[in-house]
């Protein structure tokens, strides 16, 4: 039983409007927040790329939380570098720069111990990749879910169609599934994108929360956590997947076929996730939890949410 | 046992994507909105002026909810005029035109009988007008709620806050939270406020939902209802005031005292008024619900947000 997650591996830069200057090379990438967050609930697979110049103190930020790191290559050159700046309303962000290097060549080979991972995550990637790994896969995983960008719907709308048709899962920002079903209306949006073949969609909108949708017609709603400083909101939406699908992968692993009952409580898990991601730089906050904080802030999520009780 | 609003009354020309043209002087105005919404849980009592080309037929939607009319006053002039154009996205709209009408020098007078209205609700307002319709009734009210809007901040900020400092709870749109507390957290922006001497505080998140933040620290969120189409955004936030208060109402009714449960339905109730709202131009929707519409909403709502159950 595990969850497997292809992505990046990254080194960030990121100023805030209170980091008193930038943060310089912090781990980041979708696949480190994913993974970490996913940690808490379940065993992680990680296939991801770093360049020879990755500090070895930074591997060992997935050791230590038990990421299972037989699919992390190590190629010749630079490792995936990103730099942003954001805004005193955090939900605006400028890219300052990005080297790709190493990701620019990424090809992911799934290791053969990975092939009986109940859960695929296709973190954000060039959509034909996402493709390739879930085909490397065959029938064996049990869910696949798979997140995406602006950048592909605008640049590689068909083939990210062909990713979508594989997955059981869709989570994508509110904007980009306006983008990519071409309606201001999510509803309209749910419809579009579950038509392709999705069993449920879940629409990311940062600090509003998400929404969840499925084939039966089913929606649910959970808000995010109200914070009282939001410090780096870097991550927030792969921390968000990792809670998502971590709680349904543990669920897997102790033998649960999974309910509405399941969703709708994974959604509220990556809303804790999302939240816990935001409380520090990097993926700081997301290196030192523990299963009681995020059992409290669930419990916290009910009382923030449930109206039919008398407390 | 009543609501009483003071606000505006206006004759309203709305064109949206969808609307084929301009829908012309349809009746609109806060205290139109908040009063049909509150009117399908409470008495309410309305005070607002119109012109005396203010057609009838219009009086007479008032009458077939009950709404009581000792305090709408009819003025020589013309009624208060709004026109407005809405995008694609309904988050934006151009104000095309406004002609104040005898609403520039509308001076409010509570009748005697509506003395004893338990719930006061302060439609958006100069505030020194809100101040003194709050004065005029003296201590008779046992809960006062105002809304307010960017304008007032910018221009009587002072006065504003006067107005802040007499009534229990605050109703106010996020960003203009945040521009009268001048700070992005919504907490921080939630305890100036609530600092100023409101036991609750109500950010309204428009098409995300609403939040309710309480003296004593409690927090809750109702998200917004998934609206298939929008078809007017007009009035939905007094339309939520109206529900949210409406409900408040019908507990003091009932002879309950208002614990914080009442508060949580209360700003479900208020979610639910103002998806109504939307549903149709003008106050069309709210004219013509039923109960059973209400209740059928509020199971909705329990299914959306409540993650604690296994259906």
């Amino acid at each position: 039983m595990a969850i497997l997650v292809i992505g990046s591996i990254g080194l960030d830069t990121i100023e805030t409007p209170f980091s008193e200057g930038p943060k310089t090379d912090i781990l980041g990438g979708s696949a480190s927040y994913f993974a970490l967050a996913a940690s808490y609930f379940d065993r992680v697979n990680l296939v991801a790329v770093v360049g020879d110049d990755f500090p070895s103190a930074l591997v060992e930020v997935y050791r230590a939380r038990q990421i299972d790191l037989a699919g992390l290559q190590t190629e010749p050159g630079k490792t995936f570098r990103w730099g942003g700046r954001y805004h005193l309303d955090y939900n605006t962000r400028d890219t300052l720069f990005t080297d790709l290097g190493v990701f620019g060549a990424f090809a992911p080979v799934v290791p053969n111990a990975y092939h009986s991972s109940e859960i695929l995550f296709l973190a954000n990637l060039q959509p034909h990749i996402q493709s390739s790994v879930s085909d490397q896969l065959g029938s064996a995983p049990r869910l696949r879910a798979l997140d995406t960008m602006n950048h592909w719907i605008a640049s590689a709308r068909d083939e990210l169609t062909e990713a979508i048709r594989r997955v059981d899962v869709v989570l994508i920002a509110e904007e980009e599934a306006r983008q990519f079903a071409e309606t201001p209306s999510l509803r309209a949006a749910a419809r579009f994108i579950i038509g392709l073949g999705p069993r449920s969609l879940v629409i990311k909108q940062g600090s509003y929360g998400a929404l969840l949708f499925t084939a039966d017609g089913a929606f649910f709603s959970a808000p995010a956590y109200p914070l009282e400083e939001v410090r780096d909101p870097t991550g927030a939406g792969d921390s968000f997947a990792g809670g998502f699908l971590g709680h349904l992968g543990r669920r897997l692993a102790e033998g649960a076929s999974l309910t509405l009952a399941d969703y709708r409580r994974a959604l509220v898990y990556g809303a804790i996730m999302g939240s816990f991601a935001c409380e520090d730089f990097g993926v700081e906050r997301l290196r030192r939890l523990t299963p009681d904080e995020i059992a409290a802030r669930y419990r916290e999520f009910v009382t923030f949410t449930h109206f039919e009780s008398d407390w």
